[in-house]
């Protein structure tokens, strides 16, 4: 299958791209490197140096990984995104290409700003490159589990059936998002459902949940191939900031009580999922909604299992509550909904010692590069 | 008190700012003009010239209106809109400042990408600048009925009680809409609701439906202070544009079976709203939600009321039922709850013959001056 991958260059697009091709599809990734450039404003870095994507394509292949295509370019532009489509002619999309930050998006106004635009601006530009070159083309967006909050009634797959005064409705599941990051994905939902019905696309919208690990499969041996690994507070997802902090002999900073709840996943089974959605399409005019996770942690329990394991490792591992600098219930109910990957065939990698280990033992060989003052930035949320 | 209105140049924008100031508030209209010269593009005309904002406050002043102040400005433009609340530091806010059209938004890619872009930047400019300059500031947005769509239940106001499972939950009542324009609106719902949570803000948002009418208390019986009568499709709403195809002699043109049902409101009614809920402002951390109209009618109904008062002028008004050009239910349930204005003290003005009466003897006074050509586009909307 021909698949296209926006924002080919991030944590999960760079691991997908590599993924969909050992699978034997021909994949072409795109990426403006935003994320690279916000971490240059924002002064963060990954763990580890990670090539662009000419290099990665290069060594991925050199390693007889078959080919990757990509080009660099700004979504946000038609001529662009067009160029992309008409050249490609995609089966499939999956598309990553957004400000990926919860943090971020909440620094200041100007990155705020930038959020919404180029989250909103990209989605619409998918959808309408979607229809004028590829009608047929499988639409496989990342959403979040953060679009729907923490509301205190079950999470449903993307939709819930309401009874009110006797009388039956199914509606999207109703959003109501921690961040703006999360609401530009709400928005997203919102302008996917009304093109879906307005024009037949085929879309898989994928709820994901907070993303861990470092390897999978195609990385194999050769570090040059692996993801951003980010530990700082802004892009860097709760459980490998955790990792890094246990190796730096820095607290584990618990927002507020750490009773926050999410639905968690091994980037291993982001693949799988991306692989299973696109490997098992929507329909035409449908919008099917996964929620994308395999096991639920609150912040608490993630730090006593890093604690845990890093106390075998030798570490000194301490848990400090701060001061929450976000808005947020640190304490609520939760329980959301997740069979439909399971029947696509997801077999899930649960969250075990041995995988916190192997991750702790990675991070020890940056133990010496780990910048103390990129971890804990306490962005405010007001 | 000291208003700030968005879009005061609009059919709705100006007649608000002569209301306003009437009742002795301090007003200055901010428009782009954006409307205007989106109707010079594509080649439609309001039924009359309407003067611009300097020669309006002009004539509203010279007759003794008082001083309604007025700067024409991109708010989409940070600097333009900073430069406005440092200035007039205003206690109300009313937020018209939208590409207000759904046909003009599903009329081809640039044009949805501009709705997308305008509506959605000004509405997340107006907030960081109610929280950058007034953070007290009640914030009044027009958002549209139309963001529910037509549900299979009632519409209640603004939010929706759940109960599933056997557990509770409140939300914002789930939100389906039928063109881009009104699924901008969602987004802005989504993006108001968000920043609420955060940052305690004053917000009322007025689901409004439909408007139709010229006159209101203000206009006199001066011309030049009448706001803009759009009878084209794009642009002018349905009940409008319905009066003046039975003064051409152009047949009523309804899309499809005519079942589709709305809630519609005089444009009296409309400023009585705003100044409703201006003077009641919301409390801070509160989203209000109001739904805005007074009374429902099908397209059918309201082309047989035209059609009854515009024979009894000894016009020869025809309907016709054309291939809906849009996707839409065209018989549907429909029953919007819509209390909370009443509450507050709103006495409607109800559609009835002589208001119809009225407005089909001004536009006989143009009878000339209309460009059949304007009337029927057919935007698709697929």
């Amino acid at each position: 299958m021909r698949i296209l991958i926006l924002g080919g260059d991030g944590y999960l697009g760079w691991p997908t791209a590599m993924h969909l091709a050992a699978q034997g599809h021909e994949v072409i990734a795109v990426d403006s490197y935003l994320r690279r450039q916000l971490c240059r404003e924002v002064k963060v870095a990954p763990l580890y140096e990670v090539p662009e994507l000419d290099k990665r394509c290069a060594i991925w292949h050199s390693l007889g990984g078959g080919k990757i295509a990509y080009q660099i370019g700004d979504l946000t532009e038609w001529e662009v995104i067009a160029g992309v489509f008409r050249d490609f002619g995609p089966q499939a999309v999956v598309h990553y290409a957004e400000q990926p930050a919860a943090p971020y998006s909440m620094l200041n106004r100007q990155a705020a700003t930038l959020t919404l635009r180029n989250n909103l601006l990209v989605t619409a530009n998918v959808i309408f490159a979607v229809k004028e070159f590829s009608p047929q083309a499988h639409l496989v967006k990342l959403g979040t589990m953060g679009e729907y909050g923490t509301p205190n009634i079950d999470i449903e797959e993307g939709w819930l059936e309401v009874e009110h005064k006797g009388r039956h409705q199914k509606f999207l599941y109703p959003r109501q998002a921690g961040s703006l990051y999360h609401t530009t994905k709400i928005m997203d939902t919102d302008l996917l459902w009304f093109y879906v019905r307005m024009w037949n696309l085929r879309v898989t919208d994928l709820m994901q949940g907070p993303v861990y690990g470092i390897f999978t499969a195609e990385t194999g041996n050769d570090e040059r191939l692996l993801p951003f690994f980010n530990y700082d507070e802004i892009f860097g997802t709760v459980l490998n900031r955790f990792v890094v902090q246990a190796v730096a002999g820095y607290p584990l900073t618990v927002f507020g009580k750490g009773g926050q709840t999410r639905g968690f996943l091994n980037i291993k089974d982001t693949l799988n999922c991306i692989r299973l959605a696109v490997e098992n399409p929507a329909d035409k005019g449908e919008l099917r909604i996964f929620n994308q996770f395999t096991e639920t942690f609150s912040v608490n329990e993630l730090a006593d299992k890093v604690k845990a394991v890093g106390t075998d490792f030798g570490l000194n591992v301490e848990i400090q509550h701060v001061e929450n600098p976000r808005i947020e219930a640190e304490e609520h109910y939760y329980n959301p909904n997740h069979t439909g990957l399971m029947e696509l065939g997801l077999k899930p990698h649960y969250l075990d010692d041995k995988t916190l280990a192997k991750m702790l033992q990675f991070a020890m060989n940056y133990r010496d590069s780990i910048a103390r003052d990129q971890i804990y930035r306490q962005v405010k949320w007001a």
